[in-house]
């Protein structure tokens, strides 16, 4: 009678839903051509209903109640197996959440951002933050709505936090972020004053990148059996299935790094996705556990492998293989061009160091508009100020300022914190891989990639969702999340 | 009391999951790594089975039943637009014919032809049709069942052509295709003595390939913004909307007219589905009229247009600006070397006058089969003295015979008809083009489509499904559906 099967059928195609549109996603940052764009909008949005409806309606609601206590969120206890249990306590939270915020407020937060990322364009590229205001001014208006529908323990921001990053809360975050402001800071001075070197070459064959970028993911063990390499304006990940994880890059005929890195990093996304547990595909447990968790695999590969000495001592003959003027210079030069440190206006342009700062800037004028402090009108010159007060530069724009980024207008707030946790998870599980394989350090200059690959797939991919990140952080490193990790990276990397 | 509004809805949900399985499907053909084909099996039959359980569901009933009456197939008098009765009366012969089958048989149907089109693959690599003969066996003798639980009036071949061609029956086709039979058969006595013009090129760049096939799209005025060429190994057409159609080609290094002839096909097959009516999308009338309808399209770009002199005339110096050898040739050797005839083994190798001999052995091996005049295992002789007969070659082994194409590994009995009728159709379609545009092989001779173009959108592609094949032909050409306009092309154009 406490069966969790009718739970698990119905969970089912909500995956099988979510994978369907995935594609159909992917195929509209590909190869769709420009004209159906108003369509597929459609067909994604119907996607979503359909999937909505399944998780709000009465079936799953019955399906779940047997199992646990909607007052207590107590599991029945008949159900003994922590696996089940766990099944039920995640599928408990999708359906709470889903359930929580009324189909009008859905529906008028998917219209208004819509229409919010369509005046962001225009804006960001006419500079004009006043034709942008309205419109961003009632995405946050609807969040408001949206918050207290959620609810929340302690802050209001806790709300936008817990659907990207589960159980992350600002209680959590503040000193976290605090502390690493401060790293990041003294590390960024000490920086400051080293100079660019400059490259022999100044165009790259895109062909020639192709290669490279083809011979990285094998190296890294990106199954292009189960996977692909495609090409995008943004370089993305995504995945319908631990059988099939697409990812794309971009080329720049001068920014060779351009391409580079957003092969490895999306690529380290693509390796957590190949590498999901698929006996748990379709239940509660087969996912990816957060977007930090996510993250943290990408920038492992960007960051840490990526822009390391020994794969820079490894990789830079393979490199000068493709673009042999490059021979005029050796690796560490190579090394110190890939890692050169210097503020910049935008965020996705910026280095390991200032990036973090980037980040934290919009995670304080997120919780400054949430908890009323200030409004919409004023984000323009708290950006500019605080751009000034941690980075030392000004945008001399908006558009090179609180317009930079996408993410407010689709009404992500609370999705920023996710990428410098990304970067704290990493450093901390890069620890723990060093701790676990010796061999580290050599088998990177040796361009020998898989056991790393495969020390991520045992230790964090196979988990998917049955751990939280707090649970996963402590179980791989014996330690809570904290920013002693990356500091010892940062002090051990960037020193003169 | 008597709204169409809720069948209608229902009916939405269907398409717009069709639509998506088409992407995918896509995806499937073009860029899917192959890894992943399970995962995309499982997905494929997850959205047709979600579609199936709509149309076959209560709701669907109870909004189809206050509309028409199930006994009688009246519809309802209190509708009196007759655009509503027609979309009821379609929306209804969708709905009966899901219903008519039995979930059981269907699953059944699906998992048979899965396991006989693998098996398929593998008896015709290694000739072995006895491997073959009792999966196929299984799949025919599901079909007898489907075939009883459908229904038929006079033949129970007719519930097998019905679903391809609508309202299409043996006792229609059968003095159809003797008489194509013996028009054919004529034609070819005529031609086989013609000898093969050699060409002085034998290796065609593939990058200059795919400009012909671009070249060729932009003049037939297939609107790239709202469609794509891709390259798969079968060249394919599907579309999800009348602003999304997308279609592939294939290119031979050997085989120049391989590329150009699948291009113009597909861009036939693609140029309807862009035409379609946009304003009846997601109703019973916004799509497609049949098989045969749909193969008009192709063939009539293909072949009457593609195969003509008045084309090659126009576009030989295009040619030979990618492939300047070419000029050591003129226009007419050029032209009959693209429409030489002879009899091949091989269907989709064969010319425009063989290729209704090749179907026409198909649809009365089919026709034996159903009315149990010959079994399964007496197909391979069966086939063998049928080509001997109609074409005058016979097998050398069953790969290059029984087992050569897929249809019947995927249960689609009755399909192979509507590639002679989209012929027939096609040759009436363009005598009513010629008797509408006296300029026509003027323009065609100066590479000008749009015009022709332009009065298959109007005529043909705007109707949606709001006639049948039989009306359409009516309205379009004034008569009746006959052999007599491709009886007429073929002795105009095959002659010594």
């Amino acid at each position: 009678m406490k069966s969790i099967a009718p739970l698990l059928a119905l969970y089912k195609k909500i995956v099988m839903l979510g994978s369907v549109n995935a594609v159909i996603g992917w195929d509209q940052e590909t190869y769709m051509p420009s004209g159906s764009i108003e369509f597929r909008a459609q067909q994604t949005a119907f996607l979503s209903e359909l999937s909505h409806s399944i998780l709000s309606g009465k079936d799953f609601r019955n399906a779940l109640s047997p199992l646990i206590d909607f007052a207590t969120e107590t599991i029945n206890p008949a159900i003994t197996d922590p696996i089940q249990q766990r099944m039920i306590s995640e599928a408990h939270r999708d359906w709470k959440f889903a359930v929580s915020v009324p189909s009008s407020l859905v529906s008028e937060l998917a219209e208004s951002t819509s229409l919010a990322q369509h005046e962001w364009q225009h804006a960001r590229k006419t500079n004009d933050f006043d034709r942008f205001k309205p419109v961003l001014d009632r995405v946050i208006r609807l969040t408001y709505q949206k918050i207290d529908y959620i609810g929340f323990a302690e802050n209001p921001y806790d709300a936008l936090l817990d659907p990207f990053e589960p159980r992350m809360t600002v209680k959590k975050l503040d000193p976290l972020f605090s502390e690493l402001r401060g790293v990041t800071q003294t590390a960024l001075k000490r920086m400051a004053s080293v100079e660019h070197p400059p490259l022999p070459v100044q165009h790259f064959d895109l062909g020639r990148q192709r290669w490279l970028s083809d011979d990285l993911l094998n190296r890294m063990g990106f199954d292009l059996s189960r996977g692909r390499l495609d090409v995008s304006t943004h370089p993305f990940s995504t995945a319908f299935h631990p059988t099939d994880s697409r990812i794309t890059t971009r080329f720049s005929a001068t920014d060779l790094m351009d391409n580079l890195s957003s092969t490895m990093h999306e690529a380290g996304h693509g390796l957590y996705e190949q590498g999901l547990p698929i006996h748990y595909f379709g239940t509660p447990l087969g996912s990816s556990m957060s977007l930090g968790i996510h993250e943290s695999q990408s920038r492992l590969w960007e960051n840490m492998v990526g822009k390391s000495p020994e794969f820079w001592e490894g990789y830079f003959p393979i490199l000068c293989g493709q673009f042999p003027e490059l021979k005029a210079i050796d690796w560490t030069t190579f090394y110190q061009f890939v890692n050169h440190v210097s503020p910049t206006l935008i965020r996705v342009e910026s280095d390991e160091i200032t990036y973090n700062l980037h980040i934290l800037i919009r995670y304080e004028l997120e919780q400054l508009l949430f908890s009323n402090t200030i409004s919409t009108g004023d984000l323009p010159d708290a950006w500019n100020q605080k751009m000034e007060a941690y980075l030392g530069v000004r945008p001399d724009s908006n558009a090179n300022g609180v317009l930079q980024d996408v993410h407010w207008s689709i009404g992500a707030f609370g999705y920023f914190p996710t990428y410098s946790l990304g970067n704290l998870y990493a450093a901390q599980f890069f620890e723990a891989a060093q701790r676990d394989i010796p061999a580290l350090s050599d088998q990177i200059r040796g361009l020998d990639f898989l056991p790393l690959r495969d020390w991520l797939k045992t230790n964090i991919h196979q988990v998917g969702r049955s751990q939280t990140p707090d649970e996963l952080v402590e179980t791989v490193t014996g330690q809570p999340l904290s920013i002693h990790a990356f500091e010892r990276y940062l002090n051990r990397k960037f020193t003169i």
